[in-house]
């Protein structure tokens, strides 16, 4: 037979089994933490009508798109989960209850160049609350909460969730008469980190054309550091100029007034006046999230508020807020950091039973019992030697291995091995179950990644 | 601005958040199920290498795949996930563990004439076991254990698991001399149900060229009905004449003998002599499953045993038996037919908390509280009229309203109301979570499918 080389396309993730379990979890940490805020889970194709999913142009992001045609058709995939969402409520407005919350985990394809860490096919998980008309800024102060309990119950300990608000960047740029500046303004401020603030001042005052003083002003502003009630105390200075900025600040406030309340430590929340996010959709509060000791990474969770969702589709007015994790990118970087906790069980089952009689009514009798408790069990059948046998469960990394031979059979007992720590005891079938959950409960709480202390 | 219609493409299913929530369900029943047998889950790429996709041809098949090219490559939309495993597994082959069980829950995308039930891109749930070289015929008696525990967990109880076994026909034809016509005969024979048995008589002395004594023999061997007791002696009769037909006896016997054992009733097995099946790629036992009251849907799980897994990628001889359920067309059959439960939750939260108050302090607190304890909260942010807030919760169908205003929050206590029954009750804080889910839990165990009792 001529052979095919078998392999995956480059870009394109595709893990071996012990790693696809952790990432399994993650997703499965995922959904449960959207759902305790109200968030429905949604799930929307692949594939739309070119003409649909390209309804708001896209610059970059369209000459990326899978496009092709099938028959009459022109497709494409979809390269967010955000446009198939605008597309999702335009279409059924009429069905939805406002303020409607959604999750959804899915691929989305991006025929991006292919290098170490950035995939072509990879998992976004976002969450959006979309009003009907208007949607309360107390929405947007709960984000935070979902960002914290999600990342939390990953495991993550050290992060840090930036908020600002583009009202006050708008109304601070406003003041200055800068609004038309405002896009290149904020792309130049945001280089701060990677090149320093003096040859900030040199772009702003050169290519820009900002004048001296704003120059100055534009780097005070943006250099107002602290806690967060600092921050807030500090922008309170500039109140009373701008219209949109006081409305901003105000907003800011109320998202910061709950954090508490809404269970999200100090130390994991700041309020960061660098932080800007797409100049076009967002409107008001912008997110990001980083890694504390792995700030070179980047933002690992971002969003923000939009007034206008789905203008393109529809003349209802959608305001909302959402945010995103682009899963398949954390997933490698926390692998490449070291982050996965190998802790967690990764085999394919919880028990592996290794009948050593011909018959194998009993094994098979014990198997049934084990699920029925909701033990996950494999049965050996393949005719092998002991040592082969041992071998499978220990490469498969099974945590417990039952033994069942004529003597137990007779004796009415089965053999219990925990594999990690060598230690064998004997209890009735109908307490196996028992035995080895007892155990296991403690590991199934492991989260997928571990943070240091 | 110019709007554009919002659309999603005919033959793709796009559910509403009530139907989604059932359909997460099942899928979520199902990796349980499947985890229960020692299954891991894996995920690959929905886009493939053309070359690597179409190794093996595939004459209809090729003609309905998504085929386009990005940049120099030529790509395909993966159309089943047993091609894409057996990419898998030629490729990782050395880092797996061996009998490997995999389970894989995702979409495959055939471009067939879109009409009513048939979808072009659609969720197939499969699980498949491969042996390395060798495997053992008890893995093949363990598959019946695994669709009935599954399609049970879901709810459903009137279904039969059909089995055959390839070496029996192709051994029975072997004793008739017909081994060349056997697929013509069987794809013959498959119609009786419609046509009736004097047609199949006809078709079979007519246009297939079997003469009348052994087109007699052929009816009255598929005639052969019965418990499968019954069946199983009927063809211990024809024993002793092809090895073949022995063997496949054989394992026939195995995978029936063991029935009890892997907690199988007799009523949801049925030996079957008409089920054939892919005639190229199965080679032993082979299995369909048919829901009692809607034998005219066919068969909603089926699948084989195969000898030869990955042949056109790697020379390892990797024999293995798997199972595959198209879960959208069982969706929307499950639908049109009012098997979905509607008795299950599909709200989006388990509590929406109604502030009274100006300060949100107390009603964020509660549901931080909440959340803690794994119910799903919702806080009502919006500044509606107390009608609009009560319309909000009855119309997402959520269970429980947490009323929170002056008086509750003076005395430490909050108003909980079941919206099923109108009833109120007035407890503390701390006693919410706990009110609330001692009534969730028993919802919670309910199924997605109300089959008839």
């Amino acid at each position: 037979m001529d052979r095919i080389q078998p392999r995956t396309l480059s870009g394109f993730m595709e893990l071996l089994p012990d790693k696809q379990v952790i990432f399994e979890n993650m997703m499965d940490k995922l959904r449960k933490s959207y759902a305790l805020y109200g968030f429905t889970p949604l799930d929307t194709p692949l594939i739309e009508a070119s003409e649909v999913l390209l309804a708001k142009g896209g610059g970059e992001t369209e000459k990326q798109i899978y496009r092709f045609t099938k028959g009459d058709n022109d497709l494409s995939l979809r390269f967010d989960l955000t446009v198939p969402l605008a597309k999702y409520v335009a279409l059924n407005y009429g069905q939805l209850t406002f303020p409607f919350r959604r999750f959804q985990i899915g691929k989305v394809y991006r025929g991006e160049r292919a290098q170490r860490g950035r995939f072509r096919e990879f998992y976004q998980a976002d969450i959006d609350m979309i009003g009907d008309g208007s949607l309360d800024i107390v929405n947007e102060a709960e984000i935070p909460s979902v960002i914290y309990k999600t990342f939390t119950s990953l495991g993550l300990r050290h992060f840090v969730i930036r908020v600002n608000n583009r009202k006050i960047l708008n109304g601070f740029y406003a003041m200055l008469g800068l609004t038309e500046k405002s896009g290149e303004i904020m792309r130049t401020v945001d280089k701060i980190d990677k090149i320093g603030p003096e040859k900030v001042r040199g772009i702003l005052t050169g290519d820009v054309g900002v004048n001296r003083l704003d120059a100055d002003e534009i780097l005070r502003f943006i250099a107002i550091r602290g806690t967060n009630d600092e921050v807030l105390a500090a922008l309170e200075n500039y109140r009373g100029k701008n219209e949109t900025f006081d409305l901003g600040l105000d907003e800011l406030n109320t998202v910061t007034r709950y954090l508490s309340a809404f269970g999200v430590p100090e130390e994991n929340f700041q309020v960061d006046l660098t932080i800007a996010r797409g100049l076009d959709y967002y409107t008001g509060t912008v997110y990001e999230t980083t890694m504390t000791d792995h700030p070179e990474i980047g933002s690992i969770c971002s969003g923000g508020r939009y007034d206008d969702l789905a203008g393109y589709y529809t003349d209802k007015k959608l305001p909302g807020v959402g945010i995103s994790i682009g899963l398949s990118r954390l997933f490698f970087v926390l692998e490449e950091q070291g982050y996965l906790n190998d802790a967690l069980i990764t085999a394919p089952a919880d028990v592996l039973v290794l009948p050593m009689t011909v018959s194998l009514d009993e094994a098979i009798t014990l198997a049934t019992s084990l699920r029925a408790q909701g033990v996950r069990t494999q049965v050996y059948f393949e005719q092998k030697k002991f040592k082969a046998k041992m071998s499978y469960a220990n490469k498969a990394g099974i945590p417990y291995v039952i033994f069942l031979g004529e003597d137990e059979i007779r004796e009415g007992r089965v053999t219990v091995k925990d594999m990690r720590t060598g230690e064998q005891t004997s209890v009735s079938p109908g307490m196996a179950a028992a035995a080895i959950r007892g155990k296991l409960d403690s590991d199934a709480a492991a989260a997928p990644i571990r943070d240091r202390a």
